[in-house]
């Protein structure tokens, strides 16, 4: 079973030191720079210390970051299932998986799943369901959320795509069970971080035009 | 020509004198605290105080947060049109077009694009060119840093989506001139909120399940 150890206790402290900037002296001076900080501060993380594990009420509150994502129509099509126990993935996971050692070694993976069908009543009241064409773009945002949630949180975090590559939703489909109807989109490994690791600086003002192209 | 007026100056005193809350009493205590808060507070603002500009280096300072996006496999597919002359959108809505009274008063309508494809270079060192599975997942991130940035701005911004729909993708390529290989994926509206607007509250514990669905 995961616990929280002294390795836990040591990485918190460490973290209630540095903030949530990786070891950076902070220049924030307000409010509006704190969260733009935060935004610039995510990075992918993939090597975690051993033998933690995230407080319920954390992950709680990642998760009601995740559910305020925007969502086109208010269909909010985002579910999750938390994985503390990660060894499970350990069964879908080839040797050769280069994400191996960061899925087991994680306190805890996110399947961010989708329910990728939608509803409506016709004319003569009865339910229609139909595909919901943009219950991807709210994921994308969904998963964003919950990144930056972990930064601010101090814990690292690491997005893979599901979607759509079939040999990845079906293994994860069959073992955590899920309906037909929705989909894995996207895993999360989440952890508090086994050293510092910078954000890319991924500034580029070329991409940027005024007016037109 | 869209200048700088009283009215700005009026919404910026008043942005001033309430941070990024919306007016409400800040409990915000750390760090960690206020870049949650603004995730939470992020909502869709669709009226906007007329005759107001957004400063160059505002804008800039959200687009380097789009650009801070995580992105699969490293291909950064963002490209960005900034349509300071919102006028430019005229030509395209029709006159029953919902968003037409918010696009044409929005400070700003920031066109995000997307180059779908990717290169890469084969055995023989030639320059292959392949579609990028993942490149609407990035996009969806990458959105979502840009509006949380002007939420921390004090902004409030609409997301509507472009792609897949065609109907709106081909007059946005045509009058802002994209290039072939480069999509219109999202219309964002931008300025200054009149009135305000509070975040929806979409948490939902029934979404969660633990270690299986």
């Amino acid at each position: 079973m995961i616990k929280i150890t002294m390795a836990a206790l040591a990485a918190s402290l460490m973290l209630a030191s540095c903030g949530n900037k990786g070891g950076e002296v902070s220049h924030a001076t307000s409010s509006k720079d704190i969260a733009i900080e935060n935004i610039l501060n995510r990075k992918s993380v993939r090597n975690y210390l051993p033998d933690t594990a995230i407080a319920p009420e954390v992950m709680e509150g990642m998760l009601r970051c995740a559910m305020a994502a925007p969502t086109g129509m208010d269909k909010r099509p985002w579910r999750f299932v938390v994985v503390n126990n990660t060894a499970a993935f350990d069964t879908i996971l080839d040797e050769s998986d280069f994400n191996r050692k960061m899925y087991l070694s994680a306190s805890a993976v996110v399947i961010f799943c989708a329910d990728t069908t939608s509803t409506r009543q016709d004319s003569t009241g009865t339910t229609v369901v139909f595909p919901n064409p943009i219950w991807r773009d709210d994921m994308g945002a969904c998963v964003e959320n919950f990144l930056l949630a972990a930064e601010a949180n101090g814990l690292g975090a690491c997005w893979t795509a599901c979607y759509p590559f079939a040999e990845r939703m079906a293994p994860i489909k069959k073992v955590f069970g899920l309906p037909n109807n929705v989909q894995p989109y996207a895993l999360v490994a989440i952890g508090y971080p086994a050293g510092m690791t910078q954000p890319k600086d991924k500034w580029k003002p070329e991409n940027i035009h005024y007016d037109r192209w």
